[in-house]
């Protein structure tokens, strides 16, 4: 039989860079290019007691089906929470549970985005993200990043020249891949952009809770007063990836179109893991637990910060990071990055091409994203001493 | 801020039906209009006791960002499983894992349907399913339902008449909402035709392993030598609805791209639950469990045919039904279907209208769907006798 696809998946082009990192999950290689938790970071002790309890007390609550706008007491405490906490959310905005984060993603775009729409995101950003953008045939426009953030330049002239554009999708904190925080004036100023534009903002915020150093900035959400805000929190770094519980705080018009499109999708997220979350964050000591999570990523930060120091200055350069899972890493325009990726994959130093965040992957860029969450102590300081010697043999 | 909303989530009109089963939830309310899985046939020992070792033991593995296609072992597991037992997959055929068998349906579409392109589907059909695809804006031709199956007639009629057809739609065990089975002979000249046309058949099966009478029949995917069938399977009725699994076996070259489609929805399904359905399937004598599952069902069944012979013959008919979670029942033309539906509920018996389940929910329709696993016994005796009581009031 012959199949015919639609337009949406035909449209989704096989990735060069997909081809060079089809070998990172081979026997020997260190995971410079992955973006897992620590296995350190996993509250396992604490996730084993809450499930054996629910499963002793109430297994029926934890193996039904439930509603699809996600268990009533993690939606009620995430409102108080991230209200009193940060700022975010008010009475006009309604919590949605999701599958992971990138469903808040995937329901937002489904919901507002017709095909050939323009999404506005920041350049480089998020592969998995852009890739959910593209399922829906949205035109890309990325907007270049500074050492503080998204160029205010560029968003004001892609917001003056673009057509049907349904959103900005920015991540304030710790951004993957650049590992850049935008500026307080930054923030105030997309906002007053975006909503003077009649253009939605899409916040992402999965490593805002790993700052481990400087000081907390308030989230674009927190300035919200017309609805303009769409933001997307995440358990995935906090509590458990793989239970897969992400959540959307915004207007509630758009809530409850994504609503439907959830009951579409997958009719709800799995109950055992937003029971789970709630009791985590309810029962167990949630603040100390966040500051066990910053201790152990500042911890890695630095072995990671003194092998650059020693291997990669001055050849290669890193932006400064305060948080998050990421550093992002450029090359002198002597070295072909392309080929130092590849040639470092060779060598079990795996990272990642930068050109797999642009919005064009043929674009030029000489830099790359190094995760230090994945590996091990020891792995991050010999991946980073082979990609060293590797660009100086290349320069 | 003005929001302005896509197409597809314009087109989906809000549902007269939703304003009548609102108060479904209510307190006291007998809740014939529901779908869940009976209390007593979740197997919550067994989930604890799986869910305890793999959480003392590999906490990682259960909490770990996991692989897009889903757990291997559950994927290899089920594909032997599926072909050895029911004949279904073969080599050309991939499995992949699911949030609940309701994201085949989601993935399928996304992979295929371009908007305006057409879905054949049995009339009357699964309301769930008919809203997704209704999400990616298809046209939904309803072939009508005869007491052996769809008719081959109207589907031959549908197949030469229709313009781009990307697959039929059905559930040929105890179908959702009729309670029909379909017969051998047309099973087999469903995916004939199907075949000669070059239209997929997307084959739901959600209730096949609940037959409490008569003899299993093969599925519509064991006779697939073309790549034709698109097989849906779950895990909400065998096991637990709340953990959300179920799965697509069906032709390589297709999978892979909702694999691409599901990567930028959800990522992948939650990796706690595919692991304990896995080792549940395995290690916990699934087969004595279906025949569980089969006896409780056949139990409740046999209650409610008696309380409908006692209350509802000869003024209201049904269908005869060898399996599943519904009946299907008919009232006479001299009967409201809606007020009747309407005056039942305010009587704390709610039962779901037939037209949820039409492609258009405005044709005439004398049926209403029945749920007997979610009712306890009493439950069911007494909101029998309240319908028969209140039709032949309204007769």
């Amino acid at each position: 039989m012959k199949y015919e696809f639609s337009q949406r998946v035909k449209s989704l082009k096989p990735s060069a860079i997909r081809e060079i990192l089809k070998n990172s999950s081979t026997p020997g290689m260190i995971p410079l290019s992955a973006g897992n938790p620590a296995p350190d970071a996993f509250p396992y002790e604490d996730i084993r007691k809450i499930s054996a309890s629910l499963l002793a007390d109430t297994p029926i609550e934890a193996l039904q089906y439930s509603v699809t706008e996600g268990y009533a007491p993690l939606r009620e405490h995430l409102k108080k929470y991230m209200s009193e906490k940060h700022g975010v959310g008010k009475e006009s905005d309604e919590v949605l549970i999701t599958s992971g984060a990138q469903q808040v993603m995937d329901l937002l775009t489904k919901t507002l985005l017709n095909e050939g729409d323009t999404v506005l995101c920041e350049a480089p950003s998020f592969i998995g993200s852009l890739n959910t953008f593209r399922s829906y045939q949205a035109k890309l426009r990325g907007i270049p990043m500074e050492a503080d953030g998204i160029s205010i330049e560029g968003l004001e002239n892609a917001l003056d020249t673009e057509k049907n554009i349904k959103y900005l999708y920015t991540i304030p904190n710790f951004q993957n891949p650049s590992g850049i925080t935008m500026s307080l004036p930054k923030r105030k100023k997309v906002y007053e952009l975006c909503r003077d534009h009649n253009v939605l903002v899409l916040e992402d915020n999965p490593y805002g809770d790993l700052r481990f150093a400087g000081e907390d900035l308030p989230s674009i959400k927190s300035f919200d007063q017309e609805g303009v805000v769409m933001y997307a929190g995440s358990f995935s770094k906090v509590v458990s990836p793989g239970m897969r519980v992400g959540y959307a705080i915004g207007p509630r018009e758009i809530i409850q179109k994504m609503v439907v499109c959830k009951q579409g999708e997958d009719v709800h997220s799995n109950i055992w893991a937003q029971i789970v979350c709630h009791r985590f964050m309810t029962e167990c000591g949630y603040e100390a637990h966040l500051q066990r999570l910053r201790d152990i990523y500042r911890r890695k930060a630095a072995v990671l910060t003194a092998a650059m120091k020693e291997h990669f200055a001055p050849l290669i350069s890193w932006n400064s990071f305060e948080g998050g899972l990421f550093a992002w890493c450029t090359l002198p325009e002597s070295i072909d990055m392309l080929e130092f990726i590849r040639r470092g994959t060779e060598q079990k130093a795996c990272a990642v091409p930068g050109t797999a965040f642009l919005t064009d992957e043929s674009e030029a860029c000489q830099s790359f994203r190094i995760n230090f969450s994945t590996p091990t102590d020891e792995q991050l300081r010999e991946g980073i001493e082979i990609l060293g010697k590797l660009a100086r043999e290349m320069a």
